[in-house]
């Protein structure tokens, strides 16, 4: 029997151990895609205690704390932090079989040096040890950064962002002084798109701001968007994000008469939305321009359709044209629990999967972005839900390479994105390792981010990487793969690193 | 190598037979969720032959019997019973890898103490010994009841039973005397639900009757569920269950507007469903009300959806207010065969897992139970298609804990219902335990339930507790869970009796 | 730690070697699902070297070596032959974890003795070495019939073809002389079915033509597929094929309004579609004959479903009344790119998996054919998506057997067919393997088939077989089957090869 998390956890043969301590674990990080908050690291933020840092913002530990039937005042209530951080340990009691378990007791032994594992019986002592070092700089941002290898991170930023926190990072200018890690920001233009918000009229003006430019109409929205690329792009960004729950259906390009309804169709939608909520579901049809007739719900899914279709094919060309990698998320359904939205806000545990079928739409945006961008950009497709990674696994397979170019594209130009949030525990990880690999080129895969808030999450890499190493291991053992030591050690630092840091170049 | 069903099987490490014979094999049975016939408890029932008990009504079976191409005569017709024995000993032989191969010797092991696998061969055999056994009083249901520590089952009724035999089982006074297993009745007011079939009208009377009240609308139906509801209660009964091929789509709660239509389009759907079949499919538009314009088929999907999200949100409520555990049932497709249909009638085996996407209508039905109710039920939500696990496990963590309010909830308040029917195979019980420690709360499931109309099934829950034991026995051996025996016992009895017994109680 | 791809490759139990090795090893092999050319067959064929033999026409590897960045030239271009077989041995080394990795060493094993991994390295030596033997006899097709004992091959042939080249190879007068492998047609009707492409009306008039009678109408059109049916059984068919992205809805067989307005949209739809591509998408509404109203998207898409559904369930009581075996696959999107669709052409490496639901149309579509056929014919339902397996893994239950007839029938007449295409790597088989076990009966599987067009694909049926041994070796090793040898050997080889025999005699 093995040690509880010793320092082969998870990796169950001889050929995964040596993979994982004679490559992998030495590999940098790139946590390419993230949430934390730029002025907390220009600060060099400290935290006071582990509940602040653990539990101040973390919905995934909040969710499984109802689960286990805490009240809400002992989560995100008004509740002390120690009782707070007891009523974790009694949760984490319960929590066999989940990711968060052993999240927990990774971040307990790398940051804290705590290989107990935690309950109500050893919480006391874990809150004064775990208290003491976080006063100490090795568990602030830089100390942390510096222990965990960061070469670097990309948060997740607004288009209208001032980006004036990343800018002072750059510069060393901030209460941090000079780092290595590097912080870029990530293009995530979400508000532009989701037409069908209340606060869509808002965000436009906000953003109208920023630019400086006023915004009337979508190709004014594209033109101001991609100034503010342009922007972002001087700022070190690499990477775009979108959330979708699912892809919107583009018209064929190449169809006249399709492209120019589409484009009509989200000309109008802007113009009854640009001033007023008219699309917002709560709004509906009565706010619709007094000239027009009103909208019913067939009409605004529609408009709201092209409208996106249309904006994210522009973004795509000009992704590709600015050498942007774009992300695109599909699946997750936000704030299911409206007694609970209204009261506590959203992002606030109550998010889920959806299921709907994207095959076709996912079809029709990729096969208009690779005619209007002349070959894809560099791309991520992520699903919260791995039922669709056979139908994203295969039809990525049909825009890789150079499109009609005659000179090489990097390997993977499209990319099934890693195992994420709801995904990544060690089935799902090892779930989408085997998909990439069999539908897919494994090889080549730009590997794990934490898509986290908390600065305590980079052992998440460290579980990703033991997963991989244990993976390969398992097929070398089992002569499913040669025992060639060069191309296993340059497949295992390449998914672990390599191959991130030359995709985000 | 292990031999065939052994004490150890499906034990594969020594941790996980320490936890199954110490532990889950001794806990007691509590089968909340089964269809035996009460009045076969009642009457202390004993079966004159093996096939009487095992092929009488097992469509499990049956299905397995046609697919080897054995006539139906030998199924469900005239065939002479050893004649129906020996085809299925027959089919038994093909049936490596399916989950009736283990169940028919786990069976055959524990009530008959036959250890020889069944094939034509043996099957000469195995039935004058297996007749011989079940003339004992070790066979009565009593028998049965006692060496399998059955510590209660949980029967399905309809609202318009009149419990009689519970009545009388629970008071000692029919043949089968005083036993210690409970045998509650469970509420499943299915027939008061499907407005779209034909039975419908006459169910409504025959409801009505029952409860002694007139039933002319929605809300006098609601009304006359609860009174049937307090009565049940009153016979011990802890849960309803709903069979629902999708969940409705629910008006939000807090729209009056959207609320107002859902509940006149229910009253409606009733007013043309209550006297005529008016919304079956056979009968659809001409028997409208002569005075209302005939429903297509949209209209009358509509209605139907309307009316079931009304009534299912106001049942919620109700058990609730009475402290019933609410069970959705999410799926199945019955009777697929119209030949075999109309030959040998519903619930014969020709059932199948539906494929539809239930996370849009599944959480909007439970975002409105949660604001009616102030906080949902308990809950166990099952599906037939694994598919939905990833939807419906982390849908449910949006829905868990006290909602607003500030004391304490019983962990594991949503559950995801154990792997049902077409998936309580081994590869469905583990995917099912590992789909609900990854996104949810494994340590408090409520455990295994035979769904069965027979008295030879409680092995299914050996079965269980098996791929348990084994599964988290994998993860001690692997350093993925502590060894802190007393947490483990502790987690392996709740999830076996103990998260059952009180989630009932 | 094994060796790499060795004799005992995937064999992981002791039980596994010595029943591959013992049985499934020696089987012949009946690849009742390809799509060889029988022009190449009966001439006999030698390559001039493994580019020609290899990278001519197999969009799997084409697939790969984009995604490894290749550029086009390379792949389908005219780069030279060394340079493309260069740049695959660059591509294979990328492969980890993909089934075109094990594929192409054994391969590169069995046909040309060559144990060494293909690598940028080794492949120059192995260029020479492999268009060495390329030259001799062993590597014509009769040599690769030979030693790969293939005991049969169904080739897939268009309703309207003479067959002139399978009958040289039964008359012995082709190139290839008189050989022991039989070379069957398969009937398959898909472009009979196409309504809504643009080449229907062309394809109805060369089918047409190859009949000798008028097709006016799908009346017409079903009594000339059955003489073409007819013909191509005189000439060895023993099965139809149908590629369906999804099944049609059918009505209900009984529901005499219901089939006859099927039966009018059918002819309307025929009537439109046969001069001019009317249903096509690019010619939509404005080509219907002028007499009638143009139909819009809707209307068209129910026109063409109702056509599909007439067709077909003629098409299966057809196939019932000839005794061959329907083979139906679902879930395949073809040409996704469409910038690389105008450039190469269908059938290049850009299809993928859709992720429609069918099983409410599969429902409808399987209990009309039962209905009208009195009894479905032999049936190998496929899909390209593992998430159907649960809905037609379970809907094939319920229609097996003799339905109403008191004959003994097939076991397994209704069979999930084998991981397929993107399916098939190790997981897919396994997960399919697992999922028939399960839900089904896997004893009467008819196993493998390489549905490829190249004359190296047969260690394709290797791979299946050691992933069954395997899969059934160990469950004899965990005590979950009895050591039962006979029973054993009986299984493999009845899937392996006697299940398809019996199948398809």
């Amino acid at each position: 029997m093995k040690h509880f998390m010793d320092k082969d956890f998870l990796l169950e043969s001889k050929t995964a151990k040596k993979l994982y301590h004679s490559a992998a674990e030495k590999q940098p990080i790139w946590d390419y895609h993230c949430h934390l908050n730029p002025k907390e690291i220009a600060d060099n933020r400290q935290f006071s205690n582990i509940t602040e840092i653990w539990l101040g913002g973390d919905h995934y530990k909040w969710r499984q704390m109802r689960t286990a039937g805490i009240p809400e005042k002992y989560i995100t209530g008004d509740g002390d932090p120690y009782a707070k951080f007891l009523a974790w340990a009694r949760t984490v009691e319960r929590l066999m079989g989940n990711p968060l378990y052993h999240w927990t007791h990774l971040e307990l032994q790398r940051y804290f040096g705590i290989y107990e594992p935690l309950s109500e019986k050893t919480a006391s002592a874990i809150w004064e040890k775990a208290n003491t070092m976080l006063a100490r700089p090795e568990l602030s941002v830089k100390g942390i950064f510096e222990s965990m290898n960061v070469y670097a991170v990309g948060t997740t930023d607004d288009p209208a962002d001032t980006l004036e926190w990343h800018k002072k990072i750059a510069d060393g200018t901030a209460a941090i002084g000079k780092i290595k890690t590097k912080v870029v920001p990530s293009f995530r233009p979400d508000k532009a798109l989701y037409i069908e918000q209340a606060t869509f009229p808002s965000y436009i003006k906000q953003l109208s701001e920023a630019a400086g430019t006023a915004i009337t109409n979508p190709d004014e929205l594209i033109a101001v968007l991609e100034k503010r690329l342009v922007f972002f792009k001087e700022h070190g960004c690499r990477a775009s994000d979108h959330a979708l729950p699912c892809p919107p259906f583009a018209a064929p390009f190449g169809d006249d008469a399709a492209l120019a309804a589409e484009r009509q169709l989200a000309f109008q939608a802007f113009e009854r939305a640009k001033e007023s909520s008219a699309l917002s579901e709560a709004s509906c049809a009565d706010k619709a321009p007094s000239a027009d007739k009103a909208w019913g719900p067939a009409e605004k899914a529609a408009a709201e359709n092209a409208f996106k279709a249309y904006v994210l094919s522009a973004l795509a060309a000009l992704y590709k044209k600015h050498g942007i990698v774009m992300q695109l998320h599909f699946g997750a359904t936000r704030s299911n629990n409206p007694v609970m939205l209204k009261a506590l806000g959203p992002d606030t545990g109550f998010d889920a999967c959806d299921d709907q079928n994207i095959a076709a739409p996912l079809s029709t945006l990729l096969g208009r972005m690779e005619a209007q961008c002349e070959g894809m950009p560099r791309t991520i497709l992520y699903s919260l839900n791995p039922k669709d990674y056979q139908a994203i696994g295969t039809l990525m397979g049909a825009f890789q390479g150079a499109c009609l170019g005659d000179t090489e594209e990097i390997p993977g130009k499209i990319q099934l994105g890693a195992a994420w949030w709801f995904c990544d525990h060690r089935d799902g990880m090892e779930q989408q390792l085997k998909a990439l690999g069999n539908l897919g080129m494994l090889s080549a895969f730009t590997g794990m981010l934490t898509d986290s808030r908390s600065f305590l999450s980079y052992p998440r890499h460290e579980y990703f990487r033991r997963i991989l190493c244990n993976l390969i291991g398992g097929w070398v053992e089992n002569g499913e793969y040669p025992a060639d030591w060069d191309a296993l050690i340059r497949i295992v630092n390449d998914i672990s690193f390599g191959n991130a840091f030359r995709f985000f170049e």
